[in-house]
């Protein structure tokens, strides 16, 4: 026992006397940035020596933009702000690596670049694809006899990654989806007369993201009228007789749409306008999106007013209204696979586990990253329901905690304050 | 004196004894509630006897419909509820009245319903059509010698009412614009490739909300690259030409433009891609946005990622995002409104008067409603500079203090909570 206690202590010490690098990757959201802070706070606690950040994830790191966090976090205020600011801190990439069979040498650069910043940890905060970078890289450690640990941080606005309760990034935009689906609402029913919005909401696979959308029936607010999520085909000539029945009793009809809808015969419904072959003047095939396909059908059969609203990347950088819930786990996940990589886990994500819903109580715990990479977690089927046209309470009931609560802005001349690596001139 | 002293006692008596009205109407915008709070609130402090509430503006008013604001707002919590609740609590219209000579008969169905409820003084929020309303009763009152007063209200998101230093609602709109515009340029930076980001902003005439992006440059954000206006001509190829040298040495661009920009000749940008004469499947002529048209251009010349954003009705209706500044004037107009008309006054607007820009000092007064109804406030040109691609600090100044400090919503079950007058099922 004590020579076992030894050994643990002893490699612990080794461990930290090395250094740890993070990176980000893949679309931003409000709060990977607190991932990244829950990431350097804890590893500089935990001793790490250096905690270094590669610029655009993975692909900066091959061209060793490699910056030390302790130059950009200067202060606890810095990294409250850097908890607050959205979009990528240390920017982003999209890059796949290759099967390790494939590109073997870029493995040894990779491992050749670690060894040369003594790294002894790396951090790795994404999506599913970007848990396949961690997957291969943890394979190639074992490989080679490397005892680099590897580590997976959750993020994703798309809440479709798998074995985790949810993601960190997915609260905040739900919230935000929510929130502005409210006003929108609100503002659709200023005038007495008809009018169908449809309002068009990110997740091109997973509808999560639209689901959200239901958060706006509450005491004060009816809802939106009908959801479409991208998981179950979309019946145009439904739509518009669900439309025109909702008109007969209705003044304001409002539509959440899923982006990625397609028809039953695989086609976008972002599509469906493109196939007269319509090339505007500079060549370039005109698509019209989602919601503004629908909107514009809708005012042809019903001559009544109709608009689209594409909420755009708006959901996914309102650092002006996050979920504290969200922005405390982002936080908390960070901080996890660093704990984790100290005691000597790698190949691993940090997952979030619910523990109970009604009072909300989550945990963290490590789930390996093969059985996470590249998987797509769609919204089960039994919580779409009235034919495809809504979402159950039990997709409220999940999705409501995640919403709560707020972090207040740092607002500066009457705006969010955020804190920026260098400005670009 | 003595005499004098006692008629206007005893005017103000009579004055008291009666009831009085109040509507919305015109676009929504976050804080037209918070004037419609500071009539209501201002009107039972000086004594009025019943405070209605016309629905849907002056549409409503001629079907009679109309309510008794105190059975829809019963408490100080529902008071404060409706200045945090964006659009027109009301309901609004856009209805413009006939010429007293052209349809008498309508004057005088008004007049009757003001004597059936009766009303002695009435109150009408909006934007410079709606000022039009005061404008054409207060003369009609004149003609037929009653003693009804008409004020009017400032409110429009646009800015470009006459007189008036701004509008009640510029501020809130002008703090999400800013605010929401550093957050897209910080989520354009994220990948380490060349990206074009074109927003597209409210104000069809007048540039004032495009010209709010520009606030979005303060010291922890270089601002967004290049503004435009609807005030000049916008010249299509210069503007390629600009990002296209923005691009050599930037990686993000981001570009603010106005709804409502116009080529030398005339046309809408949004117009550009119609002349090729698509109609879609539906025979419906397909428009593209100005912010579309312009990305897919800088697509197709530079071969790099392009986007559009419109914030569409977002900008008008964020009640999550209110500027405490402009919450606050809209409400002193409406109280001002009310003592105004409690004093005597009719067939004027209150107006706001800066007193100092630094520190921000504001007031309100009274003023001609015909020198303010239907009249268009426009950008000064010499605040636009950079051969019409940007805009001064004069006007970066004059904005500032609009945006100033927050009104923290009433956060229920992680949203926003509004006062509704009804559910509409």
């Amino acid at each position: 026992m004590m020579k076992m206690g030894f050994i643990k202590i002893f490699q612990e010490v080794l461990f930290m006397a090395g250094n740890v690098i993070v990176g980000q990757s893949g679309g931003p959201t409000a709060v990977i940035n607190s991932s990244l802070a829950g990431v350097y706070k804890t590893a500089k606690d935990l001793g790490a020596g250096k905690v270094y950040g590669m610029r655009f994830g993975i692909q900066g790191f091959l061209e060793k933009k490699i910056v030390d966090m302790d130059e950009k976090i200067r202060s606890d205020l810095d990294l409250e702000l850097l908890k607050r600011t959205p979009s990528a801190f240390l920017g982003s990439c999209r890059y796949k690596l290759p099967e390790i069979g494939d590109n073997r040498e870029l493995y040894e650069q990779i491992f050749a670049i670690l060894k040369e910043y003594d790294i002894t940890a790396f951090f790795y905060i994404g999506g599913n694809d970007s848990m396949d970078t961690i997957k291969k890289l943890s394979d190639y450690a074992i490989i080679i006899n490397s005892d680099i640990r590897f580590m997976g941080v959750p993020k994703t606005i798309d809440n479709d990654l798998a074995v985790t309760d949810h993601t960190p990034g997915f609260g905040s935009a739900a919230k935000f989806i929510a929130s502005v689906s409210k006003e929108i609402i609100r503002d659709g029913l200023v005038y007495d007369v008809k009018s169908v919005t449809v309002v068009e909401i990110m997740g091109r696979n997973a509808g999560w993201l639209t689901g959200a959308a239901a958060l706006a029936r509450c005491e004060d607010c009816e809802g939106v009228d009908l959801l479409y999520l991208p998981e179950l085909p979309f019946d145009v000539d439904a739509f518009v007789e669900k439309v025109g029945k909702l008109l007969e009793t209705k003044n304001s009809i409002v539509v959440a749409v899923s982006e990625g809808i397609k028809t039953a015969d695989g086609r976008y419904v972002f599509e469906l306008t493109s196939h007269t072959e319509y090339v505007d003047a500079f060549g370039h095939k005109q698509l019209s999106g989602t919601a503004r396909y629908l909107s514009m059908l809708i005012s042809e059969k019903f001559g009544c007013k109709s608009r689209a609203i594409e909420l755009a990347t708006l959901q996914r950088c309102a650092g002006h209204l996050t979920s504290r819930v969200d922005i405390t786990e982002a936080y908390q996940v960070g901080g996890s696979a660093v704990k984790a990589a100290f005691d000597g886990d790698t190949g691993r994500m940090v997952i979030l586990k619910r523990v109970s819903t009604d009072p909300y109580i989550c945990t963290t715990d490590l789930y390996d990253v093969h059985k996470i990479a590249n998987v797509e977690k769609k919204v089960p089927l039994e919580w779409i329901i009235n034919d495809g046209t809504y979402v159950s309470r039990e997709m409220e009931n999940y999705i409501r905690p995640l919403i709560q609560a707020e972090l207040t802005p740092v607002m500066i001349t009457g705006q969010p304050r955020h804190i920026v690596i260098d400005l670009e001139h």
